[in-house]
């Protein structure tokens, strides 16, 4: 079995200077700009993305049929530029697939023309935030300008760190290839989902894609989530109360 | 060494389109029934499955005699009608392994003209159950309908959920394949062997392959199971009493 | 790197067919009886096994020189009967490597006409035995009498059991290469270091391949080490008191 | 992905006959004396090491630039005698990755003619040390008298040991390839940087190698690194105390 297998369901006209990740991390910040932008420029699927390094599994879907466990590639397009999303739920089970995994996104990018990947995420500060920032890394300095003219902030970069999985290894690897890097991090509690960070992050990469998009779905998105997670909640105390009525 | 290896003992005549999956799981429902199937359809053993991603140890038997830990194919024939078997008590011991082995199985599968996968399971809910139900997820939608009709539930599918190993990923990387898949899950407890789950599961079961099959033999093996297990435990206690004698 | 690496540092007039493992296990028994029969027979070593799989690391003897950890492989010859042995201090870090480096314990016995193995080990019952049976398993059913003869039990076949590890591979894996494999295991408290179970199983060893050994330096053998723990109890004894009395 | 990958920013005149690996360890003993050696001698880097054995992600310098985390190799010349360092912040994340990453270092060493390796670390006693001791480990014994003759001690060997992770490797593998290679090891308590423990190694390192190093600045960077600790706690402890006003 290879390591990671690539689908495609489209072969032409894909290429595309660039390319978002949104994979889950700190608050599924990232993973809420990305799918919101999916969903406001109406992109496509192009491909799938498996691999034994990511959890041995299936998710049963609503219907009851079951989906093994993939990333996915989207293509959008706006104003005459075309966007890839790297998006899912999963990232690598040991920390080398971590490397394995992002080599082939890279590859998978070089093959489509990506000159330039912004990495999405959460930066996790352990307190809520009335007005977060969006705290900012790149892979080459010469992005730092362009990153602060749309209004991301390099205050974090005073005290070091590091960007771990997917994220991090986007830039550190992209940057052998050639490929820009730009890392968007929400500032953020880390407690909970976290709309309003991805907002003000939304901000930054729109100003960045030079492309306007509307954010009132995003935010009703965001609401929407708390609200289904809330009646999963609920679902689940009310079980319990008849479960224990029928034991009772 | 070969990550995976199967070695025949019979290579002719083996063709059938379906297979069960019966490995160890929760409750041991999908152990129990698949077991008990190969005993009333009197199925023979024609191969068995030795890779390096199961335990390092062999087993000792009542004879004293070792055996390299191995998970086993059976063929029954029953009505005019081909049905192997996945059985054995071992899964992987990584999350690497289990996309390997799974890719094993289904070469395997393949090569013996396998069309259609039955994975077998508990679903454990954490409390003792009257009436356990069936509940099922398939790997393409089309297979519903014929769950359904033999009594199996998807009242499980509108919370999702995963399924983790073997019996997942035979569904999900089946399907890459265009092998049908039905995952089938005895109601259970957790907490004990639970062959009324079994029998619930057996229902289901022998009415999508359309064949009858004698339910006794299976309350009575897991009655045998129940008491196998308590004489362990006497014994165990009465040891444990002589060696406090012994001691003093 | 290769997974494993044998070199021989004797080419010639190896071949035997008795392959003695006594890698380190419960109460060091099997170690212990290994050991004193190189002594006892003028064992030579002829090979050092070295692989990935051992633990990262050297072991720096008395005199500060350091040696890459590793196995080793040494012959003797009694009454015209030439023996290997498979002794050092490492198993294996991962659950694969038991299988890779097993296979290459194997790969060098069928070289040098290995026909039957003797995995030598303890069999832990938690409480001190004040006449250490010898519990046995072989990997084909004609070697029992053969054992039984020389004084071996099959009593623990009754409750089943697994061996894990580089003994229980050597015989499972072993068998299906047609190598005769046969465990011995000394009854033993699993606490400490533990002569009196190694003087049983030497017994029925010394029994089966027919050769008569002293025994009188394994007690011997077994003191001193007794003693040197001790030694070194007392030692680190001493260095917690002056550092005491230095902080102090 | 290649298992490790060294890329050279300069290919002509590196040979040197001596290389100093300086990688992270107890108290940061080792790293100290590499890190001020390379100041002190006006080292150049020569070659980055990247690694999927390494953990999986970047470093963030205080520009906000990332760095795919890796391991350096410089080059300083001294009397017209040249000596590499490997030195940068990590180490293999699995065992088996120690071996790969191990190799690759020797691989290197080879090529660029090195014949000795100085393992530089600490030697972790648990209590605040006075006047700390070099103590020392070498894979050829003949190498002792030279170790003896310029302070080095041998006896922590009364008590064996092992030697972990890169250290330990590059004098065990390095044996295998005719590379003489020496252990040296500051006594350090092991709960804090310690300067005092680097001084001594220095001294001992400085004879060994036949050249004269200022010490001032080694004891200076020590200094700087503990107040940037302390300045950093401050700053955290400050941050706590605004957070907490932010909330009340």
């Amino acid at each position: 079995m290879e390591h990671v297998t690539v689908s495609f369901s489209r072969e032409d006209n894909i290429d595309a200077p660039i390319l978002i990740e949104g994979l889950p991390g700190i608050g599924h910040v990232g993973k809420l700009v990305a799918d919101h932008l999916i969903d406001e420029l109406g992109g496509e699927k192009i491909a799938e993305i498996h691999s034994l390094h990511f959890p041995p599994q299936v998710v049963v879907d609503e219907q009851g049929v079951t989906h093994l466990v993939n990333n996915e590639i989207y293509r959008c397009e706006k104003d005459g530029k075309a966007i890839l999303f790297l998006v899912g739920d999963f990232q690598s089970t040991s920390p080398e697939g971590h490397y394995i995994l992002t080599e082939s996104y890279l590859d998978l990018a070089e093959d489509l023309g990506v000159r330039r990947i912004y990495a999405l995420g959460g930066y996790g500060v352990g307190h809520l935030v009335e007005s977060p920032r969006v705290l900012c890394a790149v892979n080459m300095e010469h992005l730092k300008p362009e990153v602060e003219a749309a209004g991301g902030s390099f205050e974090n970069a005073a005290t070091g760190g590091v960007i771990v999985g997917a994220s991090g290894l986007l830039l550190g690897l992209g940057e052998a290839r050639g490929i820009e890097g730009v890392c968007l991090m929400g500032e953020t509690s880390g407690y909970i989902v976290d709309p309003k960070s991805a907002d003000s992050l939304l901000g930054v990469l729109s100003g960045m894609l030079g492309i306007e998009v509307d954010h009132t779905s995003l935010q009703q998105r965001a609401e929407d989530m708390e609200q289904a997670i809330a009646a999963i909640r609920e679902a689940e105390e009310a079980k319990g109360r008849e479960e224990l009525s029928y034991i009772g």
